[in-house]
């Protein structure tokens, strides 16, 4: 199973988290971002975002790192990262899409103006960040993972681009819980991190 | 079960709809956006996020659209809206991801501007508009429906706020594919509309 990959990018961190996590290997292809290979022919061929990552296992390619995450979680049978039951794969969705608007419109967008030079609008994503890590810390507050008290993919597609908010100006400081989650996962056996994480 | 609803919202919309193509009763409780009731202690005990929809059904209680869709299909069983199948399942999960990123941050925060004076970046979301219609008109160039081949939880998340993104200044008449794949999502047997749909 091959991950199209970049170091720097927290999409693809999620992946290689989970596989970490979870004891499933993956065979990383380093893509250069930076030389824009993302977009040549052949990348944009398998996924026509443009985007990293790309998970590719025989027939089946994946342009979305949340899908990727669905993906190993079910293939595996991983029940416990990704339940079957009606109302705990939806409380897992749930912060699926957390991680799929808030955390990458806030976080990631602070981050890749202020690492990566992207113009886009960092007020924006300031206030966005500042609302989803109040909401995250108080929910931490009163539990130690973000979904059904033990740890699932909502925790693998949250967190990469919280612990490396401070790369985006964005200080976890005020955000005690979530600093002491971030710590629960770095416990996890088998964790791995990346670069700039808090 | 109780949907906390706004008739104006897509988010809220996309519940109504599939709920309506599956044939599943809800029980519709209007709430006054407008006046704020959304962010009364009331309504912030069952969603901290403070936004509509919230979906209701005895002890549980969500607060995303997408994770609703995800519920409802898992708990009535409707595998063909979404299959328990890892690679199928992963497949519908890449356009929840697409709904809950690119459509909340286009279509709908331009929408947001334009309908209701919200003070959000209207560039931005015009920008990334037109990156994601375009994917999606392409997409559905070669494919009658976003995912399998057939309608799944994928369309009913993805439509709502493309089919009102003329509310945001944004014209589909560049997207014929879209305005086709809208067509036979209203043909389906149950299909419900909403205001301002084109």
């Amino acid at each position: 199973m091959k991950l199209y990959d970049l170091e720097l990018s927290g999409n693809c961190y999620k992946v290689r988290l989970f596989a970490a996590l979870a004891n499933i290997e993956l065979e990383i292809v380093p893509v250069d971002f930076m030389a824009g290979e993302h977009k040549s022919s052949v990348m944009l061929a398998l996924n026509p975002f443009g985007q990293l990552p790309v998970l590719e296992h025989g027939e089946v390619v994946l342009r979305d790192s949340q899908a990727m995450l669905v993906y190993l979680a079910r293939l595996y049978d991983l029940e416990s990262w990704l339940p079957s039951d009606p109302q705990q794969m939806a409380e897992v969705q749930q912060w699926l899409s957390t991680a799929a608007n808030e955390i990458q419109h806030g976080p990631n967008v602070a981050r890749l103006v202020d690492k990566f030079g992207f113009e886009f609008d960092k007020p924006t994503a300031l206030d966005i960040s500042a609302g989803i890590l109040t909401l995250l810390n108080d929910h931490l507050a009163e539990h130690d993972w973000l979904a059904l008290g033990h740890p699932t993919i909502a925790d693998c597609a949250v967190m990469p681009y919280v612990a490396i908010a401070p790369e985006g100006g964005i200080s976890l400081d005020d955000y005690p819980h979530i600093l002491a989650w971030i710590d629960r996962i770095k416990q996890l056996p088998g964790f791995i991190g990346m670069p700039g994480q808090v």
